[in-house]
């Protein structure tokens, strides 16, 4: 006889780790609607639609601003590997673990990397970066403006003219930022930038949305070769998703669905409404962990909105806090990675997660856990 | 002013095409259910259902087995990018478009591409793929089970046997076959197959389901450098999917959630009354396109029940009636790729569209049409 399955029912939980985020009722009930075809003329005006929220959200007129098909990982590689060659040289800014992924898929597609670190927790100036530049040239610099693993913040004023001073493109992670925090490409001169649904924007894993300024196109249509990823090849993806309407792979309409109401709620509030709730919720966490004599890992400098690292207390078992919050409260909050492991927990307030009542709760859940 | 963007509110649609095709209601409301984390204790029984649903579909026992988080192609790029090295031959066998694309992406990745072709709609016997061994031998060899572009169904019996006989690997494209008519890995000897989940498996596009045997996975582990796609890595995807729980990307609660929902269907269908089914309104079609004077593309002995390329009359304008069926009767069929474009209309009857009355619909909506 064959093995029986359960049907789906899942406990609560309210998502307060480093992503997936919680997902707003009007995202999951538009999962829920029929799918279209990906010819419809009905589906090509909501891709047009989704592409123009996106620009809007990313704050820039790049026309090549679209969702790879994939999760925020995958607009990562989509990038780097769009733009980078063999023997191509590759700056990478690294101060946490996904600096260090920046290199490490860079690598798979044969790049020549020069990385510049810091501690966990730091963000670079712009002089450091120029430093780096005048030693060794580069084609690409990379930097992550929200570091999930750590909860820093790397402030961008400055950072795209030294890049542009240098003959060099800028390429900005942006997965844990974009809907939560300013994310301002054109103002900021960033060339290529890559985010995921699942964080700031209130949408579930997989879709990456990714944008390219200009330049950076002309430097992928002028490959000596094409892009070893057939999947991420943006020329490809830019004539289904642009007018030539070509057909490259089958877009997913429940995805492009839960994309599009995530960024009609994101302009419904307003971009500056949203960036200043996601403020003000941080600040109330943060707080609330002083009162508790909880200290982030970060410094206040830096400290991002959308994404808090608390060190874990002397004495107090790491792994053990996170299960009972999440038995007893049904709370979710993520574990450190890297060297941070079993040193921080990492509290994630982002897009429809991003309530006062969450931290109240959160809050008080740490006050009886750890009392 | 922002632009306003209207509330998600999309027509009626039969998806009849060549996919997705029509996700069945409790698919769909297993999607607007709140996401779990991608280690949430609860989560991680999902992923082991859901791969050993995926095993008792693909009829194997292969360990790996798991879905990429990604559409249809990624899937054959998975397999194409981890299997073959720059230099490695490569054997497609080609009697469509998606023949074609094996050759392609291959390419991308250094592969020295052997194709054997037939005209689009045949298919190849055991014979004429050892033929082409002897001449020139190959690492893989990869054939299309079930040609979207064309509606025809590969035989597979006794192809393992001549590829293994040649020391080489069999990779097989079950996207529009699996889970609507047979497929029987181990019992063909397929050491890598893929799949999507938006064809016969009655859910959206967004995860492409693979599954490699364990001589597979040995050519895998031992390549002499690493893959050149970071994101479709299968060494680093097992170590998730599998006991270590290694972090590599963010797996999509929703797309497990609708995979896992689609697959219990399948299940409690049973898949040899899942297959008739397919078979039979299949065949409930055939009869009806006949009665209208309506002639399959392909020959009966290789027509695929899950998809049929239906030829258009002369003086009969190919996309006007398309567009008839959308408008007036909320019916999607596809159009023909390649040299079929404007030739062929392709109607699929996959997973939960396969049912009479959906072919009673169409044939009645082409009688009104086309008389």
């Amino acid at each position: 006889m064959p093995q029986t399955y359960t049907d789906l029912n899942p406990s609560p939980r309210l998502l307060l780790g480093p992503g997936p985020s919680a997902v707003p009722p009007r995202v999951l009930r538009a999962m829920a609607t029929p799918l279209l075809g990906y010819m419809d003329p009905e589906f090509l005006v909501l891709l047009d639609e989704t592409q123009a929220l996106l620009r809007e959200t990313f704050q820039t007129r790049n026309e090549l601003t679209l969702p790879i098909s994939a999760t925020g990982m995958a607009g990562m590689e989509t990038i780097l590997s769009n733009l980078l060659e063999p023997g191509d040289k590759l700056l990478v800014c690294a101060a946490g673990f996904f600096g260090g992924r920046l290199e490490e898929v860079a690598l798979r597609h044969g790049a020549e990397v020069t990385k510049i670190e810091k501690p966990w927790g730091e963000a670079f100036a712009p002089e450091e970066i120029e430093a780096a530049l005048k030693k060794s040239a580069a084609k690409v610099v990379a930097i992550v403006h929200a570091e999930t693993s750590t909860g820093a913040l790397q402030p961008m004023e400055g950072i795209g003219d030294v890049v542009h001073r240098h003959g060099a493109l800028l390429v900005m992670d942006c997965v844990t930022s974009l809907g939560g925090v300013p994310v301002k490409l054109d103002e900021w001169g960033v060339d290529a930038a890559y985010s995921g649904t699942q964080k700031c924007l209130g949408g579930p894993p997989g879709l990456a949305p990714v944008s390219l300024s200009d330049r950076a196109r002309e430097v992928i249509r002028n490959r000596k070769r094409k892009t070893e990823v057939w999947y991420f090849d943006l020329e490809l993806l830019a004539k289904y998703w642009g007018p030539e309407r070509m057909y490259h792979h089958t877009v997913s309409a429940t995805m492009v669905y839960a994309l599009r109401e995530g960024l009609r709620l994101v302009m419904e509030e307003g971009l500056e409404a949203r960036w200043e709730r996601h403020r003000a919720n941080a600040e109330y966490l943060w707080n609330g962990l002083a009162e508790l004599d909880l200290v982030p890992y970060v410094a206040p400098a830096y400290r991002l909105p959308t994404l808090t690292t608390v060190r874990v207390p002397d004495g107090v078992d790491e792994a053990k806090t996170r299960t009972r919050l999440r038995d007893e409260y049904h709370i979710e909050v993520g574990a450190g990675l890297g060297p941070l492991k079993g040193k921080v927990w990492r509290v994630g307030l982002m897009g429809y997660a991003s309530q006062r009542e969450n931290v109240t709760l959160l809050l008080g859940a740490l006050r009886e856990i750890l009392r």
